[in-house]
């Protein structure tokens, strides 16, 4: 028998794949689809699990999988957060052994490809664009806690754009800009209220696509001095106008344009022509929430305090 | 001295990440980019560098890199052809051991974050859907050769698609389908006829979008019985529509779709719940091109006859 | 100004790639390498960065880019954490407005082409195995904190895992397994002690080893009746060697190999053909640490408690 | 009716994921496995299938996924080559209507973890580095041709590599080089000769595990003036050494190491510090063959002459 102590641990079923087509109209000859990527983690009893192999607290990763496939026939995809609301209560009520569920959902957005020509309307082009995401996580003791998010959203502004003023050390050999692209790739997560969470009413839908107008138009009107400030403004823009959303952290890697020195060949560079590098880059993160609320995202760190 | 026989080689530098940004208006507030990645390959007297070491005809990939970054500034990019022919034509031209340049660009696709409130424009966000392609290869001998393509679409038809009639032998088991999901993710590529090519006021960035509408509608309208049909449609309609084209070939992997078993848990599944598999997959490749003409994009053989 | 709060932030340099070379011997002919990507994040006083552009406590990301590559001249690399713990220390005690410093580091292992016929040994191929990973921070408040790890490990056991007696619910159907393959991809990190991690003569690159061949051979040598049981044998195996070790952290996918169906083509499929599956897959974590010790090692979660 | 030319075309299943498992011994505990990933294509009478989705000549994909597996257990897997020849063979001579079939092959490459106190053995680590590939290709007409290869081997030479005596032109600004660093990630594949091919003697994991090592050696005892001219000696080597080699294709890009600056720093960087670039990167590709041979090895062109 081990010595050592079993501290925090999840099992699951990650990345069950599901496509799910809904058919509208009198004849149904109208489709919508949601296009997922679902994740389940189930924490509990697991001790005998890890110390002596005996599975009898186990509910098979396998069912936990067949159970995302059959919810999606029994109550629908509605969204991505309300999907995984019924997922992660679902777990914690049917067996008494699991104390926590948390889901995880990606969503693939597609765009219709119109035909005017007929009546029927089942063609799909994929977006492409950002991925939708989605956490839940559901205990009797802790209640609901449900993050949404995006990631995979590349922006740029080619002008608007300052960095000066900084700290000059030995190791420092950066000049000052004054006029430089800004571009990153966006990934957010937000925190919803508990009476957001708690309402089977919330438009999930809805309030996603609130809080990703609002980041694109504040990184877009945003005359910045930092990434920082853009990402401060960013978050800021969300609180002000999205009034379930608590909480927001933001990713934000800083695509870095370099303008190319083209007077070698007797070519002048007006802010024309950039090479745009893959690595190393600048990575800018931070979180800013209402005042008065705790903030709950995970920040990117190995390390708990 | 090696005894064996040097054949075909090319060199340059690959993966050029080169973004362009336009000024229009008076002030210059109205803002346009264009994001490519481009890639040159150089054939011609390359025997000493290869067998002695002799540089002397060596034209540095370093070189290649700058003359991409400087052509963007001294000629503009109107178009990944159309910068794709300036620069093949500029290498061949400029050094006469180099007797072909094969010039190869992907595109990717930006919106405008548009700012109502502001004059300025200059906020994008990628599209993130496919991306664009082309090929221009030119050498004295041979002339110009321009492909133009695209790859990453991915679409899906949730009906209106069946498969059936088809050979059973000992190891057949698939059940015959009379309606499923038929989904791909589209790489195109279509040869440019010779006077499309040469025509400098080519608008490619229209036949571009022409060929890819019809592409999409094709796939669309098509009831399919196999994804080779619907292949065979979508060449056919750019054919048909878009005359400076001469051959398509494209390259449809088949991404599976599989209806998920919910009869276990007392449950119908009416073409509503589907496992999105990544593999394996069918791969349908072909080639249709005009009668007459003789087809000139590659295969995905890795053997020449 | 906004009404909101800034929290948790970080900002830097990430992915740095870095490689070293050191000449050994009294020609230096015989080279040694260290191929590292390094990260750098600070956190301290950035609250004005953020709310006004005002950049004055802000030490570049590029300066911090520059210190790492200047750091590997001035100090060499002697291993992913004592690299990262001289540049972790030097940006806090650099700078008053940085609090703390985190130094992320992968190192990817070359091993020597052998070239037998000459002194000099300057040839190498990477060996294309695990990733080593290290992270490394350090403040004024709360010390040092040296985590190492590796990922990217893929392992099996073609025989000697079973898999039955777990519960069963509604949306079972899994079958009882009496002899599967099991497969994982390992993602593991440690904490050291901090004894180890202040011992400026720690020798890390053999402790990492050290780690390494113990899960290993726990892997091989455990009988399983879950990945659970097997994740905790190699957890608990390390603690039980390696006395500088205080707590290990599993991420344990279940990469899934299907025994494939003959019986259709008269075939009795006796353990001889799998199918190896992408996704979905089971994901198995967990935490083991030393009686008596605080986790330090953050869960894979989103959401701090 | 469709007017246009419907040219080459081909179908079937990529990427069947197959793990095999052999037990050797008097009581089968000494296990051996080969990790694949097969892709078949087949080519033949397919002009109904695309023009009036007829599927009367089509063997579903599915069927072809089922053969790869079955046979799996029917023949074992000697080789990728040995295994591909069975599996194209079958399919030309199975219907009459497939003229032609290619077995496309990647293996992965494992080693034993070895368990010295047990006398079983079924515990494995993947190796990670190369990926060896291997092209079958069949037909009634044309015969059996055999091509394979390697990709992903990453090696590097830390000295002896120059780059100098090169043209330089407008665009040129590149600084001659006397001692850099030549990495490159190579990809490599091979003609075997036709009576190499017919002989099911052949050796075929001894005759990859012999050219794999002369590249090798041939990279690393090679003093470089230009990536060509190591090519080219790879090649070469090669051919010398391995009787039933007839042609050799690489496809080297060149991994920039750049040395990096430190002299703002007041440090010397006497070819010790360098950073690892990703893109842009040189791209050297050439075919060697015996006087006498016919090239079959396809180029990476887009265009066929």
């Amino acid at each position: 028998m081990s010595k050592h102590v079993l501290a925090q641990n999840q099992y699951g079923k990650a990345e069950n794949r599901i496509v799910a087509v809904t058919r509208k109209g009198s004849d149904g000859a109208w489709h919508e689809i949601r296009d997922l990527n679902v994740s389940v983690a189930l924490r509990g009893e697991y001790r005998d699990v890890h110390l002596t192999g005996d599975n009898g607290n186990c509910l098979p990763t396998d069912t936990t999988k067949n159970t995302v496939y059959a919810f999606a026939k029994e109550h629908g995809v509605a969204s991505p957060e309300a999907f995984g609301i019924l997922l992660a209560k679902h777990f914690v009520t049917s067996q008494a052994v699991i104390h926590e569920a948390q889901i995880r959902v990606e969503e693939y957005a597609w765009e219709r490809i119109s035909v005017p020509t007929r009546k029927e309307q089942h063609s799909f082009a994929r977006k492409g664009q950002e991925v939708r995401t989605a956490q839940i996580t559901y205990s009797a003791n802790t209640g609901l806690q449900v993050l949404s998010g995006l990631k995979d959203l590349t922006v740029m502004n080619s002008t608007n754009s300052e960095f000066h003023g900084f700290i000059k050390d030995r190791y420092t050999t950066l000049k000052e800009a004054y006029d430089r692209i800004l571009a990153t790739k966006v990934a957010a997560r937000w925190a919803n209220s508990a009476p957001a969470a708690a309402d089977e009413e919330h438009d999930w839908d809805r309030s996603y696509q609130k809080v990703r107008r609002h980041m694109l138009e504040a990184f877009a009107e945003t005359y910045s001095h930092s990434l920082q400030q853009t990402l401060h403004a960013m978050a800021d823009r969300v609180l002000d106008n999205v009034s379930t959303v608590n909480e927001v952290r933001l990713n934000l890697p800083n695509k870095h344009h370099f303008l190319v020195d083209l007077e070698p060949f007797g070519l002048k560079n007006d802010n024309e022509v950039y090479f745009a590098a893959d690595r190393m880059y600048g990575l800018i993160e931070g979180t800013v929430h209402r005042d008065g609320v705790q903030p709950v995202i995970a920040t990117s760190d190995w390390i708990t305090a």
